[in-house]
């Protein structure tokens, strides 16, 4: 008998011709990903491959020259396309059997429901003898844990409402017993109002010499509108360890990146708002224009929420502008919508109507017609009003198209808000392009 | 020398470590996938290998040994990590050579910016004796095609603003030679008020009929909270002929799905709203709570809404219903928030204060908390209202968490508009889960 080894790389394999159409991708091996890396084990490979048996067979075999572990997610259905289990038995060499619990479990399933188990679901009870069944009560068809010489395949249900619960449940325990002592640790620094290569520029040195230190830190940059996160992580035997690299980098970072760094605990932009608002007791009402109610469905995201969002408006025309919000046609006229004046007043009549603390305005040209010299497509004013005074202006030109603007517009809106809450918010700053 | 050969399958193949973390998938496949499919190319295999030479080397050995195209993507950047190039020129034997054409229109690139090349980038100008350089104005780094014994193998930089204008502008020309005289057509039916199973059962019998003539349709269906697409494609040799069998099989979806299909020409829904409220020279105006301003927001997002969309309320609180939208507190008392009366009411309201002719009311429990026996989490009401009149309510119950709630309802409330403007909704009907 060979001893069970320790592993360090794995590979993944999709089963399915819908992946190689335009219309659907791998998800699953990002969740398999995240979770192997937890254990220490490394992504080697990732394929993706259709309903044929030769495929997959040849692609199962030249993954097994590899590495020891591979992980197969999908074609375990009850129809003729779906050759997972036939195909990794024949490879392995292992006889299918029916197994009677299984075929007694599908059964009981339909049962619940009413109904009688079609005959095709007869073949998700087919175990190549030697396998180990996981179960699944998330679905019809089981798992299979396939170990031959030191050698694993994991075979696995393709709904991700289905992998995810049988990888933590059935799967992770089996394979912690056989990971290293290493572990994965991760922190995510999520920052607003910096471009990526301006966080690049700054970030940079300090990750790139804490990527030579030991245990050595890896770090991801990803950025999309209105936001760049910087990803660290760490292999480490113990947490404590972990966690005093990764203290030490992040110090590091916030101490360059400054309050562009709005969480290092996993909250997003209106989870860390709405927190300050809690904190605060302040409550917030909303007036919007270019981005169109963007700003408000994003507050109103968070549980709990009603308790400090009072109202949005969503004043597109001037007339709304002026009935709603209480506008003055002449500081429309003289200033146009789009424009700091319009933003504070904005976010006055937005506090005013409902009797809110604080109230937050947005206008601008999202494109992608409207744009003039003065005011280009892209030009979005911001205004943060409180009890008896604008608190703050601001006004950004962002690229991109319309959607990008609106939603780097939105990221800004509540960046600000979050700003003026931390009260580091200077009275008047004017920015040109992030 | 060997005859061109047409091709009928093809491999892609993603290089980069990043694809083998948590955070990143390999896009860049769909794309290359809707591209070949047209050109009667199927995908038979997908690949994401870290950036290894060893690795990336015996995955495209393999590849060119079960197909004749294969697309790679990545890896050609000027780092050290960036080992494509060399390594296919080492696969094919074929000597690498710096290309000064390339290396000036890289030194100008730099030079247009005001910026002297780095060192690092020369490698980009590394060209295998042999192949055809594919010009980027996209970015610095070449495309290559290689081309041996009949067998192809294209090489594309790894950023989507690049790869691809690079394929529509470089590449496809190049296979629309060799491609054989079939092309794959397409059409999508988007379905709104229906669930995927339901939509499954009606439109089964028809497309698997159809799945069996001569030429095949293929069609997938794809579910997405409130929305189900059906996608159909089909393989000719002339648009003509494709378009009289996707006519067909469409005439027959339709028929049973009724006006559930909003559009069959590639628009979403709320464009089909805004062409309608264009078309009858309507304008709206929006009043919703548990959307919390995604309502407004799908509607803004298309360019020109201006025109058609008056006012957006989010009312929240009972407050802001009342002092904004004019409900009167013994309703809401007497109702419930929640209810189809302050819907319409809101609906009545925010057509009101901005002079809208429509008005559309959304409110109801998106969750987690606020749920009852009588009103459960999930429960949301709507209301259309014109002049004089309200024109319709409604109560759905949908099933899903806080987002999955917020993101059907706004759905359902865009599809109602549809549908009184379609003149098609009947004055009252309550349907429980869709």
């Amino acid at each position: 008998m060979t001893p069970p080894s320790a592993w360090s790389t794995a590979e993944t394999i999709a089963v399915g011709t819908e992946l190689l159409t335009p219309y659907r991708s791998d998800t699953n091996s990002l969740f398999l990903t995240a979770q192997l890396n937890e254990l220490g084990v490394t992504v080697r490979r990732k394929s993706i491959v259709g309903d044929h048996a030769d495929d997959l067979g040849s692609l199962l075999r030249e993954a097994l020259s590899r590495v020891d572990l591979v992980v197969v997610c999908g074609g375990l259905g009850p129809t003729e396309d779906d050759l997972t289990r036939e195909t990794v038995a024949a490879l392995l060499g292992w006889p299918l059997r029916e197994d009677s619990e299984i075929l007694s479990r599908i059964r009981s399933r339909f049962a619940k429901r009413g109904l009688e188990m079609p005959d095709n679901n007869r073949s998700q009870a087919q175990v190549p003898v030697g396998a180990v069944v996981l179960d699944n009560p998330w679905g019809t068809a089981p798992g299979l844990w396939l170990e031959d010489a030191g050698r694993v395949v994991i075979l696995l249900p393709g709904p991700p409402r289905e992998l995810q619960p049988m990888f933590t449940e059935r799967v992770r325990e089996r394979l912690v017993r056989r990971a290293t002592r290493y572990r994965l640790y991760r922190r995510v620094l999520r920052i607003a109002g910096r471009g990526e290569s301006h966080v690049e520029e700054l970030a940079r040195p300090i990750y790139i010499r804490w990527s030579r230190t030991e245990p050595p830190v890896i770090t991801s940059v990803l950025a999309s509108p209105g936001l760049v996160e910087l990803h660290l992580s760490v292999r480490a035997t113990h947490a404590s360890a972990a966690g005093e690299v990764l203290d030490g980098v992040t110090a590091e970072l916030v101490e360059v990146l400054g309050d562009h760094v709005f969480s290092t605990d996993g909250r997003s932009l209106p989870e860390v708002v709405g927190a300050l608002l809690t904190q605060t007791g302040y409550r917030v009402g909303v007036g919007e224009s270019c981005t169109g109610g963007l700003v408000t469905a994003r507050l109103v995201d968070v549980p709990g929420s009603s308790q400090y969002v009072v109202n949005g408006v969503v004043a597109y025309s001037n007339e709304i502008k002026q009935t709603v919000l209480g506008i003055e046609p002449s500081l429309l006229e003289s200033h146009g919508a789009a424009s700091e004046a319009v933003a504070s007043e904005m976010a006055a009549g937005a506090r005013r109507i409902g009797g809110a603390d604080i109230g937050l305005g947005v206008t601008g040209v999202a494109g992608p017609g409207g744009g003039t010299d003065m005011k280009p497509v892209g030009m979005v004013c911001f205004g943060v009003s409180g009890p008896g005074k604008h608190w703050l202006t601001k006004t950004v030109r962002f690229s991109g198209g319309r959607a990008v603007v609106r939603q780097q517009a939105t990221q800004t809106a509540l960046d600000l808000l979050r700003r003026v809450l931390l009260g580091q918010a200077s009275d008047r700053e004017t920015v040109r392009r992030t």
